[in-house]
């Protein structure tokens, strides 16, 4: 880490700060620049929280040199991680889609799409039981009942389930869901993350709407930092100014992260554009930049999936797009050949 | 609502979308414009998720003309709402002050920055139990005895006090709490949100990093349709491309949420820009803009203030802000004379 | 076009409204929504500014039902334009990769990329000559000598050449150059828009760092109602609050443009990222959404290339990178079979 | 400057880059943490393109600890600038007041308004000859003739006049100009920056929808390093996600400016929210931050208003404004007192 100080930092400042460093261990190197002075901070500096030292009235500016997260960190583990649920294998060369319903509406509903998008090559299924909506008004997802109809449907389909968390009360309902997802609204719920890194069960963490690449990777360390190192990271769009599209989908997110982290990165083109007609383009693109998998929304009844996130695309549109992914799969970027 | 549909929209896919709004009892009026159908859709449309509409293949934009909320609504409760919390009284031409150290870090430091603080005419005293930290390695608050330290200052002070709450599950620790905090990476945390609405309790909602003026508003609808109606709005800084400060406030959101709610808001100028050296001109302009109150870091330890959120005021730089708001508040926008 | 109005709007302000929507020859109808007045206005509505109507106090908010632009509308012109650059096509299906220098240095290293880049199978030949810089005191490019040595290097390579006009008064030089590039920062130029309008040349038109896609159409809108239809769209990154690359590239505008408009349309990964080794996943990427072309930045001469732009690669990497694309162009996405 | 280093950079690469700093009389040192060597670079930095190094395969990251600007830096010019204007002073204590229609449309028009907003203590007046306006079918302004007709005014009134030039070619016609405006859309039209540089005439620099402070100041110093000194900085509002206001008003961008350069700088509130009520609490709030001055659109003929801007006050509102405005103006924010 190195610190910028301000020209003529008052000293009882200065003392303060190089005080406080030290209590943590850090070793600090001075080097002076013309009237500029550098400390150069050595030791754990995943401890330091930059925004602190930035904000003090001495200092110009402040930068990392390693970064903040360790276990997600690919200098410290080369090799790709694979997470593997059930019998699929997710990450490392290991492609999945998992497919199926925003939310849960009825016991048919949710085992037939589960035998269609099986059909269609998904290996893992999802389907959204507890609903974050942005009007308490707006229907709230069927909740307990939801996560038996989805555990109903993974035993008939044999297809691994996926499905949303949102409060930590609520966990002891996912103990037969074989992955469990945080979605974009909680990538910073710090509590909830805690929780989920003293489970043994793989996490699916999704981006945050405005959250940066380097806070995306210290949510899954939060994850991590708990022993759970089964965490499979989902873009879904960031929040910018354009309107045309739900969000802005970030796809060079996919080969930067893969180059700082060994963790598997999968795309959700359903949520990050909001129009089902650019999931397919979408989805070939997410897998021709080196995505470990999508994560597609499919129905199978027009009237419910309305309500149902109408992102969504049929059956038969979904073995549309599986199709065309799984050409483009062997020719997709493989990272860099070093 | 108003729906405007594409060009020779599928037949099927419209009685689907008409049988859907019919289920919730909507009544439908057709307008033809050229080759353009436009659907009017009155009813109970915050129940309608905009954004499952606007992605169905037929849909070609949707446009509410009602607001979503209704209990936040100033459409529908005309009159301020004003906040009493002890003898304290917040909103509606009544300003008021909360101010204290970011983290609580000891029953010394906590009880005497409340001195200092109230002395320099803060009417609210806050402290972080509970810390929000981007990373798992940084100092996570002294939580369960951080409340305890803060009570004893709130009875040593007598200063109502205002702290974070994080997780439902550490609600049980708030009791004598007198306002309850929504940070602004929980604001859409909405298992939490219906918690708060069954209390009877004032919270103070902090908006969303990347929350719309709408977002912020339904997020407080949340909390009081499930009957709490004192919710505090809290500006503290949206983010945007600009990394000069560490977000930009947003200091015209004071008269438009005025004009939109009929709820108090305050400025967090400490949080938002996460420089100390503008919280002093930012609480200025929150005030003329017409804020109902301010919320300001202030520290009386600079070591320990290192670790507490440098964008903090000495008690001395304190008083100095609240002596430049106190000449403003006369003058400051009062809303539209009609 | 739609106008919801406030509840009672003052009648001198609406009678205001109606007579200047009159006095441009627009029909106006009214709808009552319970107490809300919609006014549906046709006619020629690409005339009218929006941003004017929503201002106004009596008005709510104001819809476009129909695009503001007609010449680049898909609705319109239902087939895809091809442009013809010498022997060039692009567009239509027709493929075409732009490579080239940033900055032209001098004739060898103008004339030997260009052979290069030809050998790797770019189509079209880019270098600049006039460098827009955020600096006063950095390069400016070698301007009309710079033109020169392209102009040579097209005529040894028998490549047709692009490159960017940063003012309207320095369009004579541009006479032998094929295709003349707008900048990002030049997007909404709208004298220098209009003075393209007026060429028989095809238009690289790259989009604003923060403009929609709306607006980034409307700019092609003012070349081609001056007369020239040859405009070529450029994704090349907008600004997010993501700092982690240069812009974020948004790739979901490729298949979205094409379905409002029936220009073609590519990308440029090396400006959009700024980090050579996201070139080529990118590339790869935009190719499958189904871009109609690239382009790329290329250099041979790695001292010279550092003041270049070192998201740069070199021909080595570039043929890489060609042989990938290649490899998903057949594969790309066409469009939704109709 | 300080170049952070990858770990076991390529020596070649590592060569060029020394050698093009050393080209460039740039001093180099090295220190080394860990892995990680650090190179400390002094000299004249700001000819050094950051980004173009940032892109390195072997840097990992670029930190400037000296701003690229000089002319327009508050180090190197500790004093406030004072523009003169005619009779007219603003900056370093002088508030000034910009006022009049967002467009010029007839004698009669633009001839009473200005006695209008003088009456109302405006001490400058602008109006619109030139428009730039999105779609190529609007109004793009009187152009010439509204020149004419704004000299008329400045004659008739005394008062000195503001108006925004959008090409280089129409130079010429802005003689007997006071101030020339240029719009957010040109803030980084280098061309244009340029040719202002050469003239001995005050600049109204407005920030780009999506400008970052220090891209501003760049641009601010482009005119400076021509030899014109006489720039007047204008915030008029920044582009976010937020959809409510046309723009976010970035008011703590004054007193950040005020600490990095001399340069005055004057607030725009009507273009930056694009409501009119919104306009006299962000007037007020923008004083109270420290501005300078303010640029207000007034208009007096409510049917031509409408093309006008539809942000504009009526003079009795305009009247309204500077009282209040005139109120907070002695309590407002100095400057950190040291």
């Amino acid at each position: 880490m190195i610190i910028v100080l301000k020209e003529n930092p008052e000293q009882k400042q200065l003392d303060n700060l190089v005080a406080w460093l030290k209590s943590m261990d850090m070793e600090i190197h001075y080097s002076q620049y013309g009237s500029t002075t550098i400390m150069g901070i050595i030791g754990e500096t995943s401890m330091v929280d930059t925004e602190l030292i930035e904000a003090l009235d001495i200092v110009e500016s402040v930068k990392r040199i390693t970064e903040p997260y360790k276990n997600a960190n690919r200098k410290f583990h080369p090799k790709d991680t694979v997470i593997e649920i059930g019998p699929v294998k997710l990450g490392g060369g290991n492609f999945a889609v998992i497919a199926g319903p925003c939310s849960i509406e009825s016991m048919d509903q949710v085992c037939s799409i589960a035998e269609e998008v099986k059909e269609a090559g998904a290996l893992l299924y999802r389907g959204g039981a507890f609903k974050p909506r942005t009007s308490p008004y707006a229907f709230q997802g069927m909740r307990e009942t939801g996560i038996e109809f989805l555990l109903e449907a993974k035993r008939r389909s044999g297809l691994p389930v996926v499905t949303e968390v949102m409060d930590v009360s609520h966990l002891p309902l996912f103990e037969e869901v074989d992955v469990i997802q945080v979605g974009a609204r909680n990538m910073q719920n710090f509590e909830l993350l805690k929780e989920l890194g003293k489970l043994d069960k793989p996490i699916l963490l999704k981006r945050g709407l405005s959250s940066t690449i380097s806070e995306f990777l210290m949510s899954a360390e939060y994850i991590m930092a708990g022993g759970n190192h089964k965490v499979i990271l989902c873009e879904r769009g960031i929040r910018t100014f354009e309107t045309a599209m739900r969000n802005t989908l970030d796809l060079s997110c996919i080969p930067l992260i893969k180059s700082l982290s060994h963790l598997p990165i999968i795309v959700d083109p359903s949520h990050a554009t909001g129009i089902a007609s650019l999931v397919k383009p979408m989805s070939m693109a997410a897998v021709a930049a080196g995505a470990d998998g999508l994560m597609i929304e499919v129905h199978n009844d027009p009237v419910h999936a309305l309500c149902d996130g109408a992102q969504s695309l049929t059956p038969a549109a979904f073995q549309d797009v599986m199709n065309a992914v799984m050409q483009i799969l062997p020719l997709a970027y493989k990272g860099e050949t070093k």
